[in-house]
């Protein structure tokens, strides 16, 4: 499976003026690479969505002040330290770092957008990061736009590099959509953070990037959750590079850009879910559907409610076919219910039909399903027209074994 | 530990006019006692507090119904069969219970409590159940008052009986408080239910017990958390009975009863922390105090979003001094937080002061405090007046197995 995730790497499409660079700079790891830096040969047109924590880290601030701006001409990451909880002296030293890179690339530092994961309450190695710069810069990679390389540099205990890869229409020219994430969860051996950029050659303005980003995650990003644990460095970036030889200088009008939206919904998806399928001690990805709730806000929180369970997770880790949890899980989300409207299907097959269990309820066949990778749960709720999709990972002893017994 | 706490079976003072009687029908368990039957001689005040559930059980559906009524003769809890997510046929079995049981002792409907807590969505074994009465009463147990039997025959999955007693004084009168609760998690394998049920012979009006339940219930029942789960047939009650020959006819006035108040708190705060103690796999309780929130409600979010975030549960469960993790629970926490302003103590030592590590931080003293059973977290939010208390416990490996891997 996750060879089969990895693949997605060489389909992808090099898109012409973006730069990456990677590097080892020691920040946790002296092996693994820890930094990225991707420039933008023009001004990129740049949408961002931060994390609600109340306990940002210093990077979340810097970009909650840059982000009216939209325009991009330079992402850094870096893995191995969040820099989250580092007070006056972490925020000192993302300026550090915008200050040197305005003055590297010759750009306003309202273009520059830092993100950090990793171990929270640590100082940045401010130094080793100042002076990987114009190493970095003036390494030829292999590759002018290793996308894998990428990936792996923004990983802390992710087991494999998340990418996605999608070539969509606008009008009847095509373009390319490239997804780079991390995240397993809220990760251990002491947290860090859902990553993800998304890139396109789509010339499209910043607002109809933020509008579309907005929509996207409300069904992606916003829908997923190991633990219900919530980063302090959580973020998501769309770029949108202007084609070099394009000959349409234009925008395209918000009717055109359906389809394209659907493709960005589909890749965030399709991104979100690797997250789900590296939680910690994951071993099957569950999907929850709810449909005919009230309004598309309940289906969510009831499904967020059965995502969150501990004891649904545990159920389904144990492959038992015990859809009692469901109704417990159903019950405690703060939404009027009615009882006697409820079905559920596990899988393919309905358990419990207007409030009651099926007559001829065969729990061999929902345990055969139980014993899959993938899990569905269908909840019919028979209120309105909302529906929501989330998807959450069974919880393992290995989960607490990474988050209880580990140490670095 | 637990052997401490059974002892305090053997303090308890018996209240004239409560008669119990326990017995094994056979619900589950061939051999353990599973029902349990209080009758009060004459006509107790009562006030219960019921699940906020939206798929409650059956039985609450009749205890709304009752509930402004006030007066009890009977209470009946089986252990064993939550009738939970029974439909009509379980509500008629809630009423078959009822008619038999007013007949046979000659009250008012309204004056019959029903509570039950076991398995969901299997039927009652009614005949059981209604053929039980006669032999129950008829049966002579050995103690008039065995309220170690009653703990233990309302026990599904908890390992000990639990129970609490209290003497109090109002004016310059002596009176006892006796409590006996159940609860151990929502509970494997399939699911359970926290229930209390507190007795006095100090003689209160059903609206006072009311407004002093709903008070203590704020601090104790209300702020435990074991995996954030609620069940479908979660309530506390508590009656009053009048002292046969008690002089004063008249009731207290509310002045009178804030001592009776507090030692009410105290001992749903004791029967409280017996639920989390016996948490399905816990080896630790963790107390979680937040002081200086912008008000109450506040300070309970905080409280509760570190209770039930699983990456502080683990961590405390590997006994790992990784207060990254109670400051990512603080900012997901949906209030506002000044994130500057923040200090925490684990156990008895600052680790932050005004939002920075403090000075000489030494993890070796905070790790010597995780490495016993009882652990306190501090959070000082510097904001207000408000302040609240939550109880919780670690999060292990066992949790998951009896989850997980167990199966009725």
């Amino acid at each position: 499976m996750k060879k089969k995730i990895i693949q997605v790497f060489s389909k992808i499409k090099p898109i012409e003026g973006i730069n990456i660079n990677t590097a080892n700079i020691g920040i946790k790891s002296k092996v693994k690479e820890d930094v990225v830096l991707v420039s933008f040969t023009e001004l990129a047109n740049v949408a961002t969505v931060l994390t609600k924590s109340k306990t940002a880290a210093p990077n979340i601030k810097w970009l909650k002040k840059i982000k009216n701006n939209g325009k991009a001409k330079l992402l850094f990451v870096n893995s191995g330290n969040a820099n989250a909880y580092t007070g006056r002296e972490g925020y000192q030293n993302v300026l550090k770092i915008v200050n040197e890179l305005a003055e590297i690339f010759e750009c306003g530092k309202e273009n520059i957008l830092i993100s950090s994961t990793g171990v929270i309450g640590e100082q940045l190695p401010i130094e080793k990061v100042i002076n990987a710069f114009p190493i970095m810069l003036s390494k030829k990679s292999k590759k002018n736009q290793d996308w894998l390389s990428f990936a792996k540099a923004i990983t802390t205990t992710d087991t494999f590099p998340k990418g996605a890869f999608k070539q969509t229409i606008i009008g009847n020219q095509k373009f390319s959509i490239i997804g780079i994430c991390k995240g397993s969860g809220m990760i251990a051996p002491n947290m860090a953070t859902m990553l993800a950029f998304i890139f396109t050659d789509a010339n499209l303005t910043s607002s109809q990037l933020s509008k579309m980003l907005n929509s996207s995650i409300q069904k992606s990003f916003n829908n997923i959750t190991v633990d219900g644990d919530t980063s302090t460095n959580d973020m998501v970036s769309i770029f949108s590079i202007k084609r070099k030889n394009s000959n349409k200088k234009k925008y395209f009008n918000n009717k055109q850009l359906k389809k394209f939206q659907k493709d960005l919904d589909d890749l965030s998806i399709d991104l979100a879910k690797k997250i789900v399928v590296d939680g910690e001690g994951a071993k099957k990805l569950i999907e929850i559907e709810v449909v005919r709730a009230k309004n598309n806000k309940q289906a969510k929180n009831v499904a967020l409610s059965i995502a969150n369970s501990l004891l649904v997770k545990t159920a389904i880790a144990g492959e038992d076919a015990n859809w009692g949890r469901i109704i417990m899980a159903i019950g405690k989300s703060s939404s009027t219910i009615k009882q006697n409207k409820i079905s559920i299907k596990i899988g393919k097959n309905y358990v419990i039909k207007n409030g009651e269990i099926i007559r001829n309820y065969n729990e061999n066949i929902v345990t055969k399903h139980l014993k899959k990778d993938d899990i569905y749960l269908f909840i019919d709720l028979f209120l309105g027209a909302g529906s929501s999709k989330v998807w959450t990972c069974d919880l393992t002893k290995k989960y607490i074994e990474i988050n209880a017994d580990y140490r670095s």
